[in-house]
């Protein structure tokens, strides 16, 4: 037993003390790292070759915001990432390589470069690389969030692969079409769509150019789940955003914290009063309740990003807040 | 004041007393009046150019089902069906022609054939025909069911065409995708999406071609509100199904009942022990709790059809019965 | 196929043409007409002895409403009204007597004056009279209303009285006090509370007497489902309301139609321009679309009453006027 | 940039690594102490006078489990614990004294032994004791689930208390009788009524005393809000339970984690293998996933607790296992 008083006004501030910091990581720097951890590790000693990328304000916990976790991750030519399952919850951001896929509840989702994917609670997934090249992409996750609430349970399938029992594209052939099989139900609160193709999404984003967009977001689409309209995970919200060539958005905060990736082009945000560049391939994050805003002003700029918002309004506990002057000095 | 008792057995009957008969209306019967019909009537005199499907056995009433009305809308070229709204719900299935148009608050959508569109409870809508043949379509409303809860409202908006005010296909470039834009929120409990385009929704129906479907529909499949993942509009579902060459159904029976109309192909139904052959452009009806079968035995066949299950279902009301003997003798 | 146009201005009127009317239905009329009834036939005969309240403007057609029945049914000493289930849902304000029961779904509910009591779609339901004295009370079902969808099912149970598996007052005990057993869960979408007693609502209803309340109805409260807040059975709302002295509330109008009771007190309602006076016992109703205000100027009094609202909000078909004038000339 | 594999099987664990531990704080030492940190400091000094029961194996977190927060609050006899509001919400259950109350958002709440009251999420509570003696409750708040989630938000009001401007007991006349309002809507996903009173609670508690109940619990009941059937607050469910004189339930283990505290009567609770003996007044934790059996050996109790069960429902996260053995060793 210990007085309240003593701590609480360190325990009820009035306004979040947020611990991440905003940071950035260059895929200049990160791409040979993951490689040279691919020459060191195999991904069966590593059973995910992922490096994570850990919140310098975290003290190396394997977080990037205080609910989400970020890493990269390869998979070589011929390898297998065994099959198993966990209560965490994941999504992917296809950086690069041809050839890779991931078996999720028994459908085979080839992977291409700006694909998404999901691999929801408890389900069964695998990864492997049928191709010649390396493949790398973004894993979300949102192990902080989940570790949090006494909630991890994982557990490994037994085989290296599961046993593939749908077609490929099965999914979206399904769902992806604003029609639904009469004959079936999906389970789960999750979409049932494993592959949210890149040319689809991006056909869709640029579709919408010439609309005025989010003031703070350019042109800037979520993606759904067919089967409730909601996010396609229950507890992170996954984002496509268009920046225009001259375009530079206004500043606003909100308490959802976001993991941002750039699927295409250059620019710059300013998060927190701090400028950072970016191009293809880099990954950064904004913490929450910080000011930010995006610029691209030397050419067109298409940024992926996935954050913790479902959570924040399952109980009521986001908040946005527009910048009066519009921009961060 | 009269007594329950005299009427009872009248009222709360075993099973339903269905007066809609089943019954069909063959295209080749049903195109040259429609056509005559334009020779008669303008489409401005006529507000509307649409000759009802009126089910034999509701005594002339403009009902297709006692829930469903079903007619044949013609619009000739050049001409325009002028802009008012009402509170029941219309869809439409495109039959023939080039040129169609129908433009819903603001969004003028072109109808092709096989085009599926909604006009929801009270949105503004008027169409046209910009090319050089009739375009002629299937209306399916929800007008007994309305009329029947005394909630028919009607308003003419003043002008002959409404203001476009979207970009053509904007709907679908804003929900077409499995993204949504983030800075807007759909009004209405109906789908944000005009139409939906027949070589996107046959593309779907056969991708699914390999399953093995239900077993009194084939590879049914259902259109979607892509914002909250229920029916297109909140009265009535739309389905198109795929019969397989020599598929011939299991027989079932529901309350719910339902106008199907042929998109494609040939075949017959079996519907209250009688046979109906049917064949491109024809619509016919199967009313609550009779039972019905479907075959395509000669070649495949799509098969559109709309139906009220969803009112049935908001009440606990809708029940499905497998025919023991699988088929109709 | 009959041509559209000659009954579009028919079929889609400005304003629903409304062919039901206000009607009042006077206890001392009433009362000695369901006695005689007693008389004339056993409940073993009639099933059911109840006598409706036929609305006029309807043909003779069970209904007092294009959606609502209502009935006045008596249960003589000793008698019982055998076990059945019926699709339609029904309602049930009880008008006088001591020792009449219903038996719902295994749980036997005494009845009494001023209770509220419901019988949902297809549940098991059989009353007696287990006093001294004749039972009366109000039905009120929604016979018209799945009438119209074709929905109609009924059956017997094949013995008088059902089991009776529940103690008394089992729902009110599990549902009634804001708390919920955590090891069951409700079945179906209705009120798992059988019997809501009339003290405890006469007072609920009185505490907030000090309210302004609403300028159409005063004092005026809903009945609800505690295990979702919903109206108590999912096609119709039902109230209780009490006009304080010399309180004459405002007219305003709305789609769903409405059968009062008067459960105490007297006063009048202009319905329609029609002044209806009314007291204890007398039943009216309030068509579609029809400007209403009730006055309560020499005491207080409390109306129960029972609408369709719920059917129409489950499809955005409800509106609401207030009369620009306050009150009907 | 870290590595995953060196910490994966660190962070994605077969079953949660529990950092709380299983704890029980005697009411015989509690009491003392609060009431001599009442000598010690003022409620004005203190903003909240409350001894936090820190969990031991939290390292001095205020904190009971991962994500929720208990604490002993202390009022004296004419104090007032001013007004602010935050984003955590706050359940409160009295323990003792006389002429305490709680207002929020302008209604002044009574508060006696046994009474169960909520503050919601951002609504502005003051406490004040208007007795001859101390008044103490027990406090539990999710201040470490909002604290993780980077949410906290604090503000003063400015005055020592609020305005009042609703009647004693408003809540509980406008949504206790399963009746509502039918011309307001409650804000806030909360329940509207502000306290749940002992004398109902322990009633509908003991009128299912002839129920069989949980085999973990005996008859449990949880508090809901009336408007959504849901629990009380979005991210905490409360609940009452009563054991038979004798009962000794079956174990089990959820993810949820609970704070017990013991309303009325003795026993124990096997907790991980330890056995707590408690008595009146005694407040005690199971962290999550955790086995956990009562046992009301002597004579009967009453247990109020509270969970995070909602948060981990909210995402598919809550588990329960019963065990095979029955009870623990």
């Amino acid at each position: 037993m210990r007085p309240l008083w003593a701590v609480l006004s360190d325990a009820l501030t009035p306004e979040p003390r947020v611990r991440s910091v905003p940071h950035i990581w260059h895929w200049r720097d990160v791409r040979p790292r993951i490689l040279r951890a691919g020459a060191l590790v195999t991904a069966e000693e590593a059973e995910r070759r992922v490096l994570m990328l850990v919140n310098p304000g975290l003290d190396g916990r394997p977080a990037a915001t205080a609910t989400l976790f970020a890493g990269i991750q390869l998979i070589l030519p011929g390898e297998v990432a065994r099959t198993h399952h966990h209560t965490p919850t994941a999504v992917r951001f296809i950086i690069e390589g041809e050839g890779g896929y991931t078996t999720v509840s028994g459908e085979k989702g080839p992977m291409r470069k700006g694909d998404y994917l999901t691999t929801p609670n408890w389900t069964w997934h695998d990864h492997g690389n049928e191709g010649a090249q390396p493949v790398m992409w973004l894993d979300g996750l949102d192990i902080p969030f989940v570790t949090n609430l006494d909630a991890i349970f994982y557990e490994e399938f037994g085989e290296e692969r599961q046993p593939v029992v749908k077609s490929v594209n099965d999914s979206i052939r399904r769902w992806g079409s604003n029609l639904k099989p009469s004959w079936e139900t999906p389970e789960g609160s999750y979409s049932p769509i494993l592959n949210y193709r890149w040319e689809t999404s991006r056909a869709a984003l640029h579709g919408l150019r010439g609309d005025k967009g989010s003031p703070f977001d350019g042109i800037i689409m979520e993606y759904i789940n067919p089967y409730n309209g909601g996010p396609t995970v229950p507890t992170m919200a996954a984002y496509l955003q268009l920046l225009r060539q001259g375009e530079h958005t206004h500043a606003h905060r909100h308490v959802a914290s976001t993991v941002y990736h750039v699927a295409e082009g250059g620019g710059y945000s300013v998060v927190g009063g701090r400028r950072f560049d970016w191009e293809e391939g880099d990954t950064f994050v904004v913490p929450a309740w910080t000011w930010h805003e995006h610029a691209a002003e030397q050419g067109e700029a298409v940024l992926f990003s996935f954050s913790d918002r479902p959570i924040l309004r399952a109980f009521g506990l986001d908040r946005e807040e527009a910048l009066a002057a519009g921009r961060q000095g």
